[in-house]
Formats: C-alpha cells, structure tokens, sequence
C-alpha cells in the first residue's frame, strides 16, 4: 500500500517515459471507473471508457468497516479491468480511492489485496485532492475561458466544490455528502416523502453553510456539474422537457415535485431514470438541489469530464515535470519560513548517501528517492509550530495538511521520515507499516538522519566525497583524510548518532581514507 | 493547576485593577526567587529580593519524576515565600515554574500541592516564554540602547538566548542544558578533569550549532549574561584579577584552566567561588564558554536583571492594557488567515451567553470570559492545516505553538476549547483535568458551541436579544418572536446540537418569547 520495492505508493511512481497507452482507475464509493487512452502529442484520445455500480459507500458497517459483499464486488471489477490494462507498465496506471476509502477502517487490508489483484499502487487521496483533480479533468474538457467556473461533483459520500479559472483552482472543498450515504440515512426504506426529502435537503444545506460565503464572495461565471448523478439529472429533466442542456432551479422543482408524487424508489423509472441509479437518485437530487439553493445557482451545464480524466491529465503534468507535487512543496517552504538553503544542503547529502546506500541494500528505485528529496526539503517544517519537538510537529503537519498531488499514503510516509530524522527512533513508530514496508522507509530515514547531523553546521558545505560501505545491518562512512579531525562536534555528533542508530539495529561506523 | 473558580491558571489572571506591591516568584531548576515590589506610578520598586537554592532539576529520576525530597524543599521554599506575600490579592501575585517543571511527569500533581499552599495560581512555562520575560526584565534594567543585543541566560535546566533591541525581542530560544543537568550528565563525581570539561563543552557547543547561523546573521552589538551562573563566573574572574566587570575569552581560558588544574569541585573554593554555587560552577562555565565559542561572543557583561523582574513588568503591561497575550492572538489570526470578521461574530454571541450563562451558573469569573473570548478569536485556526477534523488540528496547533505570554496550561486549556468547539464531545478529552477544573471548561465550551451553531450562516449578524435560562444540567435559548421561524437552518443545526449536549450530560432547549 505504501512504499516497498514491489507495490509502491501510486504518488510516487515514476513518470512512464514515453509509454503508449495510459490509464486512470477511479474507485469511487458509488461506482468505480476506468478509462484507458492513447497519448499522442501531450493529447488524450480515450480508447475505452468502463463503469460499474460497485457501491463500496453501501458495504460500509456501523463501524465503518468495510463489509466481505462489497470487496468482493469491488475486487471483481477490478479484476475485469486488470484484464484490459495487463502488460502496461508501472506509473502507466494511475489508481485512486476516494471517500469509502478514506473513512474505511480496514481499507488498508482491503487495498492491498486490490494491488496484488490488479499489479498496480492504488492511492487513497484526500477530498481536495479528488477536488483538484475533478477540475482538472473538467477544465480539460470544457472550452478554455477566462472567467471563473464552479464546478459540482456529487459522488457516492461525498461532494466536491471547485471554482476555478482556466487549469488553476482557487477553492477547494470537499463536503461529506453522498447519493450513497444520504440514500442510506434518508431514503432507505425505499419511500420518498415530503419530510424525507426536506430533510435530505436541510442537511446538505447546513453543510454547505460553511462555504457559503468563501464561495460567493470569490463568484463564477459559469456552473458545471460533472457526476453521474447530475448526469441522471440533467437526463431526466431533458427526457421529461423540464429543460435541455441547462439544469435550472424551475426544472429542479418540477423535478422534485413529479419524485415527491410519485413517492416510491422503484416508480423513478416512470421519469426516465435508469434502473440502476433508482436508489440513489432522490438523494442526488436533494444535495443538488441544496447546492442551488444555498449558493444561488442559476445554471449549470452538466460536463462529461471528471476524475478519471484529471488523473490522467495529472499523469501529462509529471511526464512533462509540471509535477504538481513540487509545487506544493515548494509553497510548504514558503507559508512554513523554511530555511531552504539549509534544506537543500540537507538534501545534497542525503541522495549523495542514499545512492550508494541504495545499491548497496538493493533498493535502487526512483520512488524512495523522490521521497527523500521531499523530506529533506521538509524536515524542519515543524519549526513554524516550536522548536521543542519540532519533528513531531512536521510529521503532523504533513500527515494533516490537504497537499496538492499526494496520496495519502505519501503524505503518511513523508511524516513518518520527519518524524524520526532526528532524536530516539522509536520503533512502534512503524508499527502502522507491514514490514516490507517499513524496512526501505527505515533505510531512507537512516539516510535522512545521517545527512541532517553532517549538515549541522548549517554552513552548507557540499558533502559529496563521503563513501558509504553498507552490509545488511551495518554501514560504514568513510571521509576523506583530514576531514573528521578538523571537525570535532561532527565527530560527537557521529558518536552520538551511532548510539542512537543502534537502538534501531544499524551499526555505524566512521573513518577517515588510509586509517 | 489551570482554571477553575477557586485557583485559575496564572496566565489568565487578571490584572489588578491599582495594587500597591506586586510580587514574582521564578520556581527555577536550580534556585527559586522572589522579588516584591512596589508600583509606583509604573515604576517597580523592588522592596524585596529573596532566593534560595532549591535545586529541583536534582530532584528528577531517570523516568523524570520529581523526587519526595525536591518536592519537599520545594514546598518548604514556597511555604516561607507565602508568608511575605501573605494577604496579596489575586493576580498581584506571579508565579512561573520553567525547565524542571516543563519535563517532570509528576508535575501536575506537585503544582496543585504547591498552588494550595501558596494560595496563587502557578503557570509552566514554555521556554521561549522564559526567554521573552528575562529579556524583558534585562531590557528594564538596561540603559535605552538602540542596538541589538544579545542576551544569554543559564538556567539549571535550559538556558536562553534572546537578540533584542529596546523592549522587542527579535530572537528568542531555549536550548536543552543547564548548569544543574550538565553537573549530573558530566561532573557528577565530583572531579573536574580535562577530559570531563571537554565533553561537556562539546556536548554545549553541539545544542548551539542549531542557533548560530541565524543568531549571527541577525548580529548583536552587546552581550549581556543574566543568571546566578554568569554572576558567580563574573564575581570569579574579578576576584582573581582576570577581568573586571567583563567577561571575555581571555578570562574564560584562564578560569577554566585553572579550574581543571583544581582538579576537583571542592577545591573551587579557593578560586572564590560560593559554597552553593560549587558543584554547578563547573558545567555553567562549559556551557558559557561553548557560548563564547560557537557565537563568537568578545565580551560579555552581567546584568542583574532576570525572569523575575521580567514576571513583574509583563503584569505592569497588563494592567496598562498592553498585554502582550492580545499580540499573540493578533499574529495568530494573521498568520493562519483566520477570518477575523467570523471569528469577531462568534465572539460576541459567545460572551454574550456567557455572561448570562456564568451568572446562573455562578461562574462570573474574568478568567473564564477572557479564556473565552480567545478561544472565539482562534476556533478556526485548525482550517489551515485542513477543512477534515479542523477542530483538531487547531487544537494541535494552539497546545504545542509558543505563544507569547501564555503559561502551558493556558495554552493547553484553549487548545481544549477548540478541541471541543464542535462535532462530538468525547468526554476522555477532559481526563487530563481535576473535576473542579473540568467543569468550568465544559461550561465555557456549551457557550463557544451554542455561539459557533448560532453564526453558522457567517453573515456577521449581531445576536444580543438571545436569552438564557439555565440550571446545573439544563438550559433553555430563548429568541425573539419569529426569530426561529425564518431560519430554519438554525433550527436543524439546533435541534443537532442539542443531541449532541444530551451526550455531554447538557439537556439544551430551544424556544421563541411567547411562545
């Protein structure tokens, strides 16, 4: 699930080179999709485009676990979508989890039976995230305009809200309401009545309440809607000539009203809806329509565009190194007053250990090192909070924060190297990783560690010339000749770094060339 | 130990609204002072110096908790402090435990046997905290200089370094030695060798390296040394006729050597040094020099004037209005991009309860109104980090952030207010409390949740005319006529809250006038 040499977090894959074909898997809580797509010039050409109604939100207990009918369904269309992307290379095929996954307690067990199923990492990403994502996939799709957009994702639990201009975001929000969970708390004995509906409908309201404001004051020009359930809605409002093209809140309400008549899941069909969005189609409608209300929509357009399209957008950006991920680390440097020389200087080192290292211990993958940069770009983040415990700080402000391009595996894995780059290394820190897991990430911190107390000084002095010998367990720095001797607190800094490392089942040693 | 009725957190004290004498007790790691004063048109006037050497950093075991024995000198100190302050009202009284304080597990329960006897709160201090007060009182005991300086003060437990100018601190750190920790770790056997010396100076030079770049980039004109460390080393090297009123690398050297030819703590008497202050002078002389060293310090001079003094000029700030605690809650707001104008609303609706609800509660306490209204100021803060769970990482933020004027527990009593503002309320969070200081919070908190409900719709309307009717466990709003009936969102997010109080022990009701 996380970082191992075998089934790598997705958000660190590499970049294909140049590979042919593309694919993104979106494993949604109400449906999971997959399009698979030619890339020919920086330009998508969907080759086959796949949906099925795996409704993992509807397997989540009381508990929120997930329950064995819905991994198995959901493991069975994965299996079906493995057979069409077989053979395609790693970091070719992007996969994401969205809110069941985020809210499921054993989802960890879950993903990685999937990963073993269909041979690829699967990222679960947080709501913004999936926000940013959604946008980029409905950019893609829409005209390019320079007036600001709102764009309306209703998934299976939850929404997402995104004004944006061209391909950039200026708002982000994901809300926790779905078809899937609002069916299941409003509509599930399968009535539809005045209350239920009104009820469904204060309590995304409410909801929205939080952006009301931020959402309004910021404005659009135009509205789009990009989910299946407004894709429902926008059919069944043309198929009953309550508007074409336009969803509009006239046509809401008639809609709603004809719903409220008619009183039953199962008489939908009458309107036109489709059979197997029945269920989940009052409560659909009931967020929609919350969602005109309380930010005073006057239209929207429904666009086809959507997740599974911004990841493979997303995928371009890194081929091209318009890796969004830089960039969010770049902006963590500035709102946290990072000392970025300081940090490069711990980053030099770090990669000019980790790659001797690396060959050494047999981990040369190009995902542990992108890690590595960017915990070493980040390490002393949590000095903004105080310098006591400063890496405790860093690693929740980097397991917390909504971080643009990161999985929430990644961001997992970057705190966990921040939280050990300096003082005891406590063990049960890893408990939370399988140990294939988190052995490389124990092997990167070791690398982090060692870069962060040669880098002391803080007179970011480029340490290139250091050689690392390295068995299993054990490592030795050797310096060149002279160079321990005129630097003694780096000497005590070593001795004590060797204490530490042992508590961690590494020994170290250090020596100058020719002694 | 934090706030309650009967002995809130120092921190939250109020100002005496004229008092005639004023009085600052430091619980430092090595020796407790107090300083009474008179105030006299702003002007302190020591009356009273008292100190004595207590040395409770000596009294903590290698899990850190305090010793019987430390904890009875300790009480035993404060009992003969008492009698001189006997009779001083609330908040003319100040009290600040630092580095013993801030790691001993035992802490807690010490501080409530030493606030029953001395009968004033007593607040733990963060470290940069400390090195803010004895900035502030150096800085008064200064000439008016417009330069930078440097201040450097060694504790038992930490030692503090602050660049400053005037009256504003522009550095501020706490570094993890001490002339009491240092004795134990290096010359605990009494012996002062070579050898001993050198560990302890690298040990100190080591903690330094983190600070030196940006302490000598910002630049100091003057060194000023300010603890009983540093004047026993001046009071030394002027006996001996190695500098007079100046510390210097020169006189360091020569002090040193002839301390390590002594060859042993007992012997330090015949350079002069005091009975008390033998066993520390060595390790407060390593830690100095590593400070000459590492800083590149040319000269230093004493200065008289410490935490104490500090404790008493930041009570005079507050009485005139200056309290730098309101600072700190400004910054916050900016840095976190906290919306002011919704945080002002919750504000007010928030004390608006308040005062109705601590009058029937019989809470009418200025500490808690004011805890509240930061608490109001600072609920969103956690949105910085992320929209998910913002409550909690807000609480992280406040509880770990060093906040200028604010004690720990203070800190850590907001970080729970905001904990708890909204979502449900689970009790545990209250566990680290006594039930006498767990009451007033919960309080406190049905008025910031009732306030939060209540300015959902974030359109800064003022809501003064809501009344309140409440007994133990229960309580009534009551609106003005129609008031409800147009707002029904409000009645959703009520009727959700007054769920969520049922499980906090609160049986909430909501009603119109008339009605």
């Amino acid at each position: 699930m996380t970082i191992s040499s075998t089934t790598p977090a997705d958000a660190v894959s590499p970049a294909p080179s140049s590979p042919e074909l593309i694919a993104a898997i979106d494993m949604g809580s109400n449906s999971f999709h997959m399009v698979v797509a030619q890339l020919v010039h920086n330009e998508i050409r969907p080759l086959e485009k796949l949906g099925e109604k795996v409704q993992l939100a509807a397997g989540l207990d009381e508990r929120n676990f997930l329950d064995e009918a819905s991994q198995h369904r959901a493991l069975a269309c994965l299996e079906r979508f493995a057979q069409r992307i077989s053979g395609m290379p790693r970091g070719a095929v992007q996969i994401v989890g969205t809110n069941a996954l985020r809210v499921a307690k054993n989802a960890r067990a879950f993903i990685r039976k999937a990963e073993k199923l269909i041979g690829h990492p699967i990222s679960v990403i947080s709501g913004r995230e999936e926000a940013r994502l959604i946008y980029l996939g409905v950019a893609h799709s829409l005209s390019d305009d320079a007036d600001n957009r709102l764009v309306i994702d209703i998934g299976g639990g939850s929404t997402e809200f995104i004004i944006g201009q061209r391909f950039e975001t200026k708002e982000l929000e994901s809300l926790h309401m779905g078809c899937v969970s609002y069916r299941d708390r409003f509509f599930g004995d399968g009535k539809i009545t005045q209350l239920q509906f009104a009820r469904a409908f204060v309590e995304a309201s409410r909801e929205l309440l939080n952006i009301r404001n931020r959402y309004r004051s910021v404005g659009w020009h135009h509205c789009v809607g990009s989910s299946g359930s407004i894709k429902a809605i926008e059919q069944v409002l043309a198929h009953n000539q309550w508007g074409t093209h336009k969803i509009t809140p006239d046509g809401l309400v008639k809609l709603k009203d004809e719903v409220v008549r008619l009183g039953k899941i199962s008489q939908l069909t009458k309107l036109g809806v489709r059979k197997d969005r029945l269920s989940i189609f009052p409560a659909g409608l009931a967020i929609l329509m919350a969602a005109f209300d309380v930010l005073q929509i006057e239209e929207m357009e429904f666009c086809d565009g959507a997740l599974r399209e911004g990841l493979l957008y997303d995928m371009i950006g890194r081929i091209h190194h318009e890796d969004v991920r830089e960039r969010t680390i770049n902006s963590l440097q500035e709102r946290y007053h990072i000392d970025r020389e300081h940090a490069a200087a711990v980053e030099g080192t770090a990669i000019a250990l980790w790659k001797q290292l690396a060959e050494q211990w047999k981990l040369p993958s190009e995902e542990l090192t992108e890690l590595l940069r960017w915990a070493s770009r980040l390490h002393e983040v949590g000095l903004a909070i105080s310098h006591t415990q400063f890496h405790k700080h860093g690693a929740y402000l980097i397991r917390y924060s909504d971080l643009a391009g990161f999985s929430r595996q990644t961001q997992q894995s970057l705190a966990m190297l921040i939280r050990v780059h300096r003082r005891k290394i406590l063990d049960t820190v890893f408990d939370e990783y399988a140990l294939e897991d988190a052995d490389p990430l124990k092997q990167l911190a070791v690398a982090l560690r060692l870069a962060v107390v040669l880098q002391h000084s803080r007179n970011g002095e480029v340490l290139d010339s250091i050689k690392v010998k390295a068995n299993k367990r054990s490592l030795t720095l050797i310096f060149p000749k002279d160079w321990l001797q005129s630097r003694p607190l780096t000497c005590a800094d070593l001795e004590a770094e060797k204490g530490l490392l042992t508590k961690f089942g590494i020994d170290m040693e250090f020596k100058e060339e020719d002694s």
